[in-house]
């Protein structure tokens, strides 16, 4: 664990140039009518999940070069997430991944949580792999299944899932079901009839899990199938939301898209019908690529959070709270790093969102002054927040560079000699 | 107009050679149970609409390389139509777009459809360009433009464009509204109130054309606006359907999707809904390209049958009759001849799909047997059921060759004569 | 392995529907004009390699679903070959990838591959994983490596992939490189001095290897990396081909396309340059799907077929000889059963290829009959030419229904008795 | 004409706030080891072309929304282009489409030119469009027509543009072929003879402009024509340009790739070639979308800059000077305003990419520190430059505010006042 003389240490040396950019900052900001505390104090609050999954060395199907020192347990986990979020103050949850998260000793593992100021945030289910144990394959389906049984291990498997998290403290409200239920073949699935049994499975967990849960429904539109995919869109998944209950909600993952696909539309719709409920944040440059998030395309992830901020200070929008979510995997990149920099790319986005000058955006947006509205947007993306986000990381504890703390003080290769330089992410 | 001679004539020489095939054929589709004269009365009764603005050789924005002899008048586009049913008698009706179709005598114009046995099947309206005489423009929306005037101009367009349709035959009771909407920059369109204003102005035309009328409402995801569309793919259309009334339908145009789209899954859950309200063939290969129907991917367009042979059959399903139409450009080809191929394009896909052993495939596809389920669909793919499409218009009184009647009776050159080399289809 | 016998009783009670169909279709090329002893002999003639890679069950990064009878051993993939062989007469070869498939017995290999009637045609290097015993990691790249030490160990490794191809039989003269190197962030790769320092690779295996060998070099646009890969493109292969030498050959598979390319093109392109140097079939509907060939876009395959047989046809063409391969994964399908699928639709598109009447075609090329030209193309594509393909695989001692050999011999529950319901084939 | 006493009147406003951001960045900037002046001088050098078709409103085939006040002629064209250059001071050329811009008092052309300092700098054909005066149609294409003389009619035509354009200026030294040549539908091109006319075309003109100028060979793979295009990617152009000479050059446009392509990729291959010629810039999300340059995606194109601006610097590359032009077209913004903001876009881009540190980037690319390299082109890319751009403009005497000069000043109202409501740009 970090202790907060280091991160004193480390931030001792960058002071004066950060603060050197920040009074300049600042003043900017302010001149332009922003309160500069408002801005710190809502990038700050502002809080990611981390997945348990994203801690190891993740791949492709043609292989795996893990850097060692991999959380070996779920204590682990909680570990390297710990050491993020003494980073950056901002990632003080976990999503879970239940198989492989299911703790031995629910309250030690509480305790761990408490000692490193985290809490489980929403748990996944997992229904896309076969289990030693399972009586029931998955090859063809789950919740989809054309058989009862499966379909039946299948939703309590979730409800599971859920009481699992429930154990786990009060915060953790939420269940994230990703079905990578599909087809690879025409004439494979009748359409029609999959879609029905989907939307009953749907129905039992939702009955089965307590009354408060929030259940996330994911969409992806290929891979692991590539024909069809039960769930290829954002509309069958608002229509299954809208046949299962309010607390049903849609889930998007950046990566989940046909190519071209404008998200920052889908987020309005969503958020404009109350169904988006979640997140997962990744980068993508031609499908499910899992890369950091923002490396690719970081103008968009800024406009996906244009229309976040604009829809939750909207009172007209009736939204649930969003759950925030990292879903990515990590090839060539230390996860930790990666993780990260994902981090910082979504406050850099969220604080450059939050510079929109919205008052005479709408007002642009009314007179179709075209011109005038698109560059009150680009003003606010080419301003450089890094000092912002820094102070707000400063402000909250955190390290002014965690990337260069990570590296300076050779955690990875502390980790490797504590784990080994072939431990194994559990779930990998 | 062709008379029945002319298509007897036809007939004659090439009877022999499609009696030997046909016979065949029918004894092979016997013996694998099918009942021949139900197939040939069902494929000889599928009609399909032609647009009026398909009668003229289109383009691009690059340019137009018109043939000549394109159809000056709504009286001329009346007898290529007719011109088209004699020769395949499969498309019975025309789609109207206002206001280039605006008649100047409705009985002569009523006179004029009876001597070709066609009918006006619905009314198409057009708000994605500036009319001479228009008070507002349309540069910047018509249904979502932030101007309650402008919105106003739209929607009584649209509700005068079903009177004309209305005041031309009983048969008319199809409003299609392809709605060109959408913004070409980041920060151009409030997503949220745009979506409002344009389900308002759907509620307001819904309730001022006549109750028996069916409100298609098409999607597209790009074109002419490059950055969003108002109604950009299938779940948007169907929300605002679904807030608008009952017959208010989705309309799918097979070239408005983003890549790799699999669209036959969206027609079965549009289906499953009750929601599929209409289709506009044609044929994709980058985007909405409007080539001839089935030349690029004639497998999917068959699997696209495949579901609606299926929906249709199936008792369970509650969707209404469906609107088929073409949809069409023609930069290269005849108009004429791209529409003959396009019909038959269509009614082979539909041949092909009334041949899927659906009580095999359905046994396959509960019992997971992944490779039996697809071959049970690509066995009805693989047969060649040209002597079928071409019995079934022979029957009908059509000829067994459309392309060679048109090509050999030099029909263009005689339109050219008559209406002019440099003759522009109005609208064009 | 299987038996004459058991072939012949298989086909005894096919026979008489085979001959039937076979009559009418025969007597109608005959009357088109077409040798059918011709087509027949080309058919069958017509061999493709199964790669050793896809006899076991595949997947995804997401999870394996196996079937169960996986051949553990090389010896158990040339008996698998070996089965669909003797069922199809199509799969004469092998395509062996390095290290997975040493030979430990190199005499007794060659044996069990004459009993078999089989050779190896090429041979496969593996710079995309790494190997337990590899002293320098490919986590960074192979090929393309920074440091010359890593370059030389991948060098080296295909150089010994040769070797050891050489010594499995004369026919094997082909060493096919699949390059993973890439990378998966903005800033990773110094893009010209990877191609320079890849180039310099290409070439010292060129050198090393024997001189009557050809060198395929394949493109893919992403995957396993997503931001850049090295070859990503044809044109990127072609231009290291030509700087490698005259053997050094462009292999093009089908699913490493970005969305909506013209694969038939690049085909032409490349056998009008002389540099096509061999096939990797699958099907795709979004990316390296690695689905059953033809599943998803059988027209398009057909197109390329129509290519490669006008290519072959051509003297002007100075390609050399092409190598077929199949490369699939298979996720829910029997591989046995995937590849026997992917071999009939290879053929099929074949047979379908030789029917265009290519004179005619030309002629319409020529003189700008776009309708005409299109209606000769499709006319071929249209003709069910199932019985034409069984022909030729009679004549050749094959099974009139591959497909159905292999399940009503309950094969696949044979294999798992004697390989055990947990098998893993090597290299997955 | 603007005169400097409006630039500076202009300035003297904005010159406060202005400096104050100014004296921050270049203050940081030399902290970082930049020499600003060096900056300042680069940015202030770097011009950009205007096409002349650029300045009226553009649209789609679904229709064109004009603004009013368009140029209706070569000379009005020259007076927008001088206005842009009043206020940018980087573009101070101009590129011209034939036959719509040929000059009827060339001198009084020239000395128009002198008088905004403007020179042509290239001149582009059009064989995609039929003129009225025109023997032979390009319906069927130009340069790969089966037709001699109506290849013949298209290279008279290229070579007669460079020869208007010599008389304009010593410093038109580059032809830019577009080639809108293609197919709509399989069947329709012969590929590889298609490929070799137009190679033989390529070559005539070659030969038969004059022997210091540059061709230009733009690539595209869809749009005009939806099957095939005749040069649909970089590949093909490379291999084209190869055989024709030195100074065949390939020319990228930023809309012109298949989605979800690295272009930043092709234009370091094109480079290392020597083969990149020139540049259309434009922005685009799903296509050809012709929209303001960078208002899709600014990272991309600040990738695109990076690899130019390495490539520049290496005296290993030996790509000769390129050709920096935008190509767009203008729907729904002034296309003056458009303009300014895309020579603002690639300002911006290329001044973050003079911000790379190459020679830490250089280092961790060796080193493949992934994370590390990521980072420093990333922070390049956070700094906010507006201050450098506009300071460079500043000190060329340009506006500081080019927009706000446009709409403060009025001065569409005066070109509408001047030119009428109406006024058409040629060519459109």
């Amino acid at each position: 664990m970090i202790s907060n003389e280091q991160i004193q240490d480390h931030n001792s040396g960058r002071l004066q140039l950060h603060n050197h950019s920040w009074d300049h900052l600042s003043a900017q900001l302010q001149e332009q009518g922003h309160s500069v505390n408002e801005l710190v104090r809502k990038i700050a609050g502002f809080q990611v999940a981390v997945p348990s999954w994203a801690l190891g060395t993740g791949g492709t199907r043609f292989g795996r070069f893990p850097a060692g020192g991999e959380p070996r347990s779920l204590e682990e986990k909680i570990a390297d997430v710990g050491l993020i979020h003494a980073l950056n103050r901002s990632s003080n949850s976990i999503s879970l991944h239940i198989p492989w998260d299911i703790p031995r000793d629910t309250a030690a593992v509480k305790d761990l949580l408490n000692a490193h100021q985290l809490v489980i945030d929403s748990v996944n289910s997992n229904t896309f792999q076969d289990q030693k144990d399972q009586e029931f394959s998955y090859k063809f389906g789950s919740l989809c299944h054309t058989r009862p049984e499966v379909r039946k291990q299948a939703i309590d498997h979730n409800i599971r899932v859920a009481e699992i998290g429930a154990r786990l403290g009060a915060e953790c409200k939420t269940l994230t079901i990703w079905l990578a239920d599909g087809s690879n073949f025409p004439g494979q699935h009748h359409f029609r009839r999959a879609y029905e049994r989907t939307l009953d499975s749907l129905k039992a967990i939702y009955a089965g899990i307590p009354a408060d849960w929030t259940t996330l429904v994911e969409y992806k539109p290929y891979e692991p199938h590539f024909y069809s995919m039960i769930i290829p869109d954002w509309g069958t998944s608002y229509s299954l939301c809208q046949q299962t209950g309010d607390r049903a909600q849609v889930l998007v993952d950046l990566g989940h898209h046909l190519p071209n696909t404008n998200i920052e539309q889908i987020v309005a719709r969503l958020m404009h019908f109350g169904r988006l409920g979640g997140f997962h944040f990744n980068g993508s440059m031609y499908g499910d690529d899992d890369l950091t998030t923002g490396s690719i395309k970081p103008y968009q992830l800024f406009l996906i959070f244009n229309e976040l901020v604009q829809g939750m200070d909207d009172p007209a929008v009736r939204n649930p709270d969003l759950a925030w979510m990292i879903d990515a995997s990590h090839n060539t990149k230390d996860p930790v790093e990666d993780l990260l920099q994902s981090v910082q790319a979504i406050k850099t986005a969220y604080a450059k969102a939050l510079l929109v000058d919205t008052e005479a955006l709408f007002e642009a947006q009314e007179a179709n002054e075209v011109v005038k509205a698109e560059e009150i947007v680009r003003a606010a993306f080419e301003t450089d927040v890094r000092p912002l986000v820094a102070e707000s990381r400063l402000q909250a504890g955190g390290a002014l560079d965690p990337l260069a703390f990570f590296g300076e003080n050779g955690i990875r290769r502390r980790l490797i000699e504590e784990r080994g330089r072939y431990a194994v992410a559990t779930g990998l």
